[in-house]
């Protein structure tokens, strides 16, 4: 059994014309990882099942929708494509370039962006300006020269991106054999929440599936112009990725909060730090600070009691811990130090 | 389709007791790329194709064994597991510990940790001594802590790592439908070159496929005691995963490339940190530079005419870049700066 990248596996399923050749990594397919210590954690009596993104191949959820925009942007001979990034679209835009030769410009907020994702751009060869401004100042930038320049845009204003991006649902539908009765997500600029409900909606039309779930959106609590009503400029969160004052899919999260019965709330900083130590310790998952405010959702649903009993609750985590080290030493401890010693080392271990 | 983990989809090939219950985090089934512009640069005229561990779990191929031994540590109702660790083996064990609720004691030598994998083990909640010496010294240590006390080693000297981490052999056969010609791995403990010679020759044993590659294996020049037949006490590399003077698996590594009529040889830190880039450059994969090993290897023998035309050659990338950002940041070009503005980012990206 060999996967072969969401084009090839749902494409029948996505609106792309037989000429678009896959430029694959081979994302998806990611683990759907049930956690019943994390369930017990916080207090839900239902099945927590966790949508481990981190493992696609440059380590976010981003894959699964740039796959698409490439393969289309390679397809049309463009000669290169743009997009402006909290981190994660930069380095999955940067790989799927570099895959498919073409050249990649990438427009961040200086400062703003996790260690390795930037990291991640560079290598793959992307050219990088980090701009005194914050995300939507960089995406208003990158869609501005795009109007008059032979390059593609391939932040989530790009169609296809979303497109790509639903397969998460159908993933996790096909895993389950069902739809679950909850989808929790992180929001920042809203299209995964939007992407993953036009997936369950697409899966329940066609009849593979007789359900829909509520879709959860969690924002964090200093960039959650979707809670607040009104957009912001200068958001700020430990949770980089998600760290953006004007979500570009705003009406994709609300209809889809309102279609399905939903909530989009937010969560606080401290809140999602300690999701993210929790299902790193109890789980064995590391992932973003982002990712974790999904599991931070939950938990405040739960203890304001409105997760009903034996429900099947998904959580989506969006990317991997290794994204952003600078958060992971600074809220873990340092290693104890000793000489290369048995003795010493036995008794700083207590064994 | 769903992927259920190593153990789940290979259990006929493991010898494992029928009690043992799968701690697992859907490790496996890693994308096989095919890298057509990677063997142009290498002047390669086969098939290269690139296995890309680094898209397991916790970031690389360690995983594969550690559910594994994990799993059979849980089974026996250990009390806690402990490893020393070049960094990769003791994020894994950190992580599948944790999803078994088991403690984890590690022992990593000082100041040679890459950054990223000193946090997935703290993140993990295993308690981390960093000791004045080398791996090799620090795989003593955990030997003789493990001699008196009620923890179980789960180093490849636990002979189910090597169980679990055959299994990538078996996916690259599953994946091409026979075994490839050549097969080159990065070597450093030696485990994993041993583990996926094991995996073809079962293969080949049980008649699923009718051939085996011959074994490549490469070590860092600055630490390559399989090549020039000694041991060394200060290996030095930027290949940090494979900084190791004394490998465990040393007779292993000798009988796979032996019998597969192979090689071990050794590239400089220039030749891995040149095929750092081009993997990340040409193909959209970001490695850590020990995974890059292979594929200097491969350009080595490509330069030195000993490829035959017409291949098909398996390069494993052993883990992810991420994990070690300081090398990543010291080798890319840093970003352009400029204000949030579009006429000034337009003339800085020159479109």
């Amino acid at each position: 059994m060999t996967w072969s990248g969401v084009i090839r596996e749902y494409r029948a399923h996505l609106p792309l014309s037989a000429d678009v050749e896959p430029v694959t990594l081979f994302e998806g397919n990611t683990p759907l990882v049930e956690a019943p210590r994390l369930a017990t954690a916080l207090g839900v009596t239902g099945r927590v099942l966790l949508k481990y993104e981190g493992a696609n191949p440059t380590g976010s959820f981003k894959d699964r929708g740039m796959t698409v925009a490439i393969s289309v942007a390679a397809a049309a001979e463009a000669r290169a494509v743009i997009c402006a990034s909290t981190g994660n679209t930069s380095a999955s835009a940067a790989a799927y370039a570099a895959r498919a030769g073409l050249r990649a410009f990438v427009v961040v907020p200086e400062g703003k962006i996790a260690l390795g994702k930037l990291n991640q751009a560079a290598m793959h060869g992307a050219t990088v300006v980090a701009i005194d401004g914050s995300f939507d100042a960089a995406l208003e930038i990158v869609t501005g020269i795009a109007k008059t320049s032979n390059v593609i845009v391939v932040n989530s204003i790009n169609p296809y991106r979303l497109q790509g991006q639903k397969t998460a649902a159908f993933e996790i539908c096909d895993a389950l054999g069902c739809a679950p009765d909850y989808h929790f997500l992180p929001v920042g600029n809203a299209g995964n929440i939007t992407a993953c409900w036009m997936g369950y909606r697409e899966y329940r039309e066609r009849g593979i599936t007789d359900s829909r779930p509520q879709m959860m959106g969690f924002q964090a609590a200093g960039a959650a112009p979707l809670v607040t009503g009104n957009p912001l400029h200068n958001p700020e969160t430990v949770a980089t990725a998600i760290r953006i004052g004007n979500p570009a899919s705003w009406k994709g999260a609300e209809a889809a909060r309102d279609e399905s019965n939903g909530v989009i709330d937010a969560v606080t900083d401290d809140e999602i730090l300690e999701a993210y130590h929790l299902i790193a310790s109890l789980e064995g998952i590391f992932v973003e600070p982002a990712s974790a405010t999904s599991v931070a959702g939950l938990k405040k649903m739960s203890l304001e009691g409105r997760i009903p009993q034996d429900m099947t609750i998904v959580c989506t985590l969006t990317g991997h811990g290794l994204k952003d080290p600078t958060t992971a030493t600074e809220s873990s401890p340092p290693p104890a130090r000793a000489p290369a010693d048995l003795e010493r080392v036995r008794d700083i271990l207590a064994i």
